[in-house]
């Protein structure tokens, strides 16, 4: 039986984010069409925060506005505090991230909090968006590694899982957007978490910053993970360090993961072609490698 | 236990060779001291080939009268043919990679020879190799893949691996140059191959063509393979092909296999230097991630 893998489309918000430029909302719901065509089912379309500090995402409720109204695709933001929540209810959100951070400095550094603190905001977050109807994917940053506290206990990722899961959240996300997390530790602490989380869906967001992104998927599809985050052409990045590459790559992972027998639903090629787009109105080239293989003509790909 | 892998640096020759720029000599020799203080013991320096056809390369017997005469280190090299053999031989080389394709259409298309014909020519080459005491790291090209034909039958790479046993190769070789591999068909046929080749090493040469080389070094390490190619920066690629990204960076696979709690007895921030350098000259960024996030002050690794 091939596994079936369900792949959330980041690019158009952890990808757009991280870039100087800001897109049209016409071109973003372009995208979006684009992406859902594709096959992708998931895709994480805006967050609502703070227009000053985010201003590639000012047009979150514009963008809701504009999409088609075809239920076979979620279509979900991120949020970041109340005030992104009740943004999120009045522009008819079905769908919301909500995470805090497993790195004590990372959040006080990143969201001013301290743990205790952001895991009462990630509470009163989740509480209004359920009393809402509003599906809540909860999230845990830095749970394979910070950039300021370097290892990060399993413990601490347990624990706040188990947070989570109390919290009723319907589907569990962890996150490694610096890149730091290995295969074999990754795969350890992945079949920990899937027991803990039993019949609620566990996602992975993973970078490739490190160039290990493909090979923490592999590892954590042996370990039982069925979901991923990623972002058409390996858009993204950290705004705090240079050189930092985004996410794993949406067709790259599709391409890998078919090879391997799994099922996605999703063209790699139709991704790519988003990817070339992008690459032609930013004049240089994404992080990802399938989209420019296949610009060579009648490639062989097995 | 942690599990010892020894690294193969190819990058002064699979990655020099991919370059229109050549090298002086004096240069490689400066390269090949650098990788050999950051704790690489073995180094691959130089290929004997038609000059005409790869210029990059034409010093080889230059660049073996120049190596230090350090007994820890092993310098090898890569022929193509009995003429390559012979010079190699003249030029005192110790350790010699000799190949075939396991695609006959990338055999004729490649070295103008069937398969039968390169079977009789690596016979050829090996029977005169070892009769001067030089050690045979008999390789097999296309085992995971081919552009030309797609799949490769793994009746056809186990036939080829026992061929090469039979002859009394010292160390196997099976190549991914194109990138085509992925890790869950790669751990199954290397279990095969380490099952042959019983006390006889077997390297792996991956390229991250298709991004998932890093994947497949983290598959075969848990099907047992213990050794690795891989470029400093990530260079390499091939001529073929445009876009094509290069061999697995030999710093970046050096990091990942730390994390994994591998010991490889190489430190990653020295080779990342060779890549700093590199891209200084080539005045354009390499494929591999760590030399460019090292450049953050202070980053933390893990």
């Amino acid at each position: 039986m091939p596994e079936k893998i369900i792949l959330e489309e980041q690019g158009l918000r952890d990808g757009l984010q991280t870039l100087t430029r800001v897109f049209s909302t016409e071109q973003k719901l372009a995208w979006a069409r684009q992406l859902a065509a594709s096959g992708l089912r998931r895709i994480q379309v805006a967050s609502f925060v703070h227009p000053k500090l985010v201003p590639q995402m000012a047009d979150a409720e514009a963008i809701f506005a504009g999409l088609p109204s075809d239920s076979s695709v979620v279509y979900s933001a991120l949020v970041l505090n109340v005030r992104g929540v009740e943004r999120a209810i009045a522009a008819g959100v079905k769908h919301l991230a909500i995470s805090l951070s497993a790195s004590d400095t990372h959040s006080q550094r990143n969201a001013r909090m301290t743990l205790k603190e952001a895991k009462q905001a990630f509470q009163e977050m989740t509480h209004l968006a359920k009393a809402h109807g509003i599906a809540v994917r909860g999230g845990i940053q830095c749970a394979f590694g910070c950039r300021f506290e370097g290892h990060i206990e399993a413990s601490i990722v347990l624990q706040l899982v188990e947070h989570h899961l109390a919290l009723g959240v319907d589907e569990l996300a962890l996150a490694d957007s610096t890149g730091m997390a290995n295969p074999r530790s990754l795969k350890a602490l992945m079949t920990e978490v899937l027991r803990l989380a039993g019949s609620v869906p566990v996602a992975l967001h993973l970078h490739n910053t490190e160039n290990k992104g493909y090979a923490n998927v592999y590892a954590a599809v042996e370990a039982g993970v069925r979901q991923f985050d990623t972002a058409f052409g390996g858009l993204g990045g950290c705004p705090f360090i240079r050189n930092a590459s985004g996410n794993i790559a949406t067709e790259d992972t599709v391409h890998m993961l078919h090879q391997m027998g799994c099922e996605t639903g999703i063209d790699p090629r139709a991704v790519a072609q988003v990817s070339l787009g992008m690459e032609a109105l930013l004049e240089q080239p994404l992080p990802g490698m399938l989209y420019k293989l296949l610009q060579n003509q009648d490639i062989c790909l097995i």
